[in-house]
């Protein structure tokens, strides 16, 4: 699908049909095209828990304001982001950087370097958030394009009990979760709601320097 | 530009053609095209310093460990996110809140659950940070496409001194900078590297529950 018109078509959508299922080669390859989204150097500190049970869609409505779509939906993404991603040890970082060194754009003698900044940018509550968080939604906000183009829809939800889901889905305390994505197919039944108002060119930008 | 070419295309690149400008109507149309990215309550909490200036973006390389991509780009982005986006009075908020009534999205007997619920999402710094990364980071990525469907192309920059950063340009304090994003045409000249390892399906995902 053309850009210009699946950024258009990306909407949050409220009513999910039950009945349409998300295929899983189609799950895995919105992923993997997601995935394609850039992080600073390329430490891609996204993870997801792939929710199609019932059972554990029931306990994460409860968590979540008890929106219907969370059941409604085929399938439920948890997004994971990384705080420890930066770290030495981490192994997407060693895999990472190990392949820019197999393709010549770092070289083992940068290693300290590396660690040392990493370590500078990353290395407080702040910065390690920030970290997970930014490099994260580069991928959510793929994955919400990747699903428009694969003919779904989706529903990024930030209002949910943090503390509650990490605890009932056992979450390890390097992740922060960003949001949960309900993704599957709209409901027909359903009218789409009228587009929300955007910020225009002038509204987002304070200062042309 | 159909979005299977699009996401392969967008390469962090190093190299920008100086000589080749960006014109202002194009960024204008890419900046509205990215904004159509979804935020919670459609706060939209981001906002840009658009640079072209020679002598500021000397001043930022500096700032960014003297990244010569960043002088060599016709435009750097600075992507503001506001961690005070969901707060009542805010003018964003406001706009938003009476546009969701015009819609029929809400009603204004729900303000006063609607603040409530902000404050226990975002109230916290830890949420408030959250919110504001989160919400522009969407906008980051669909910017990053949006300027891939123009033909141009970009390189999100994290690599620089958050404070020094702030205190040069006098952001104020309800602003976190996420990234600078450099923007412009690739140099012809410059061969694009090999593309980095990603992530499988298998590397992202933790659990299918």
């Amino acid at each position: 699908m053309e850009f210009k018109e699946m950024v258009r078509k990306r909407r949050s959508v409220n009513f999910f049909d039950p009945d349409k299922a998300v295929e899983q080669a189609v799950l895995e390859r919105i992923i993997e095209e997601a995935s394609l989204a850039p992080s600073g150097f390329n430490l891609q500190p996204w993870n997801l828990l792939v929710v199609r049970s019932p059972e554990v869609k029931k306990r994460l409505r409860k968590i979540a304001w008890d929106q219907p779509k969370i059941e409604q939906a085929p399938v439920v993404l948890v997004l994971l982001a990384d705080k420890d991603g930066w770290k030495p040890d981490h192994p997407v970082m060693e895999k990472s950087w190990q392949n820019q060194i197999d393709l010549g754009y770092t070289r083992p003698e940068m290693r300290e370097w590396f660690d040392r900044a990493a370590r500078q940018l990353f290395g407080s509550d702040k910065g390690s958030l920030t970290f997970a968080v930014r490099n994260s939604c580069f991928f959510g906000m793929a994955l919400m394009l990747a699903a428009v183009d694969a003919g779904l829809h989706s529903h990024p939800i930030s209002g949910f009990d943090h503390d509650a889901l990490v605890a009932e889905l056992d979450i390890p305390d390097n992740f922060v979760v960003p949001m949960l994505l309900a993704v599957g197919h709209f409901d027909q039944k359903q009218t789409l709601g009228p587009e929300k108002w955007r910020k225009s060119y002038r509204e987002i930008v304070r200062q042309e320097l």
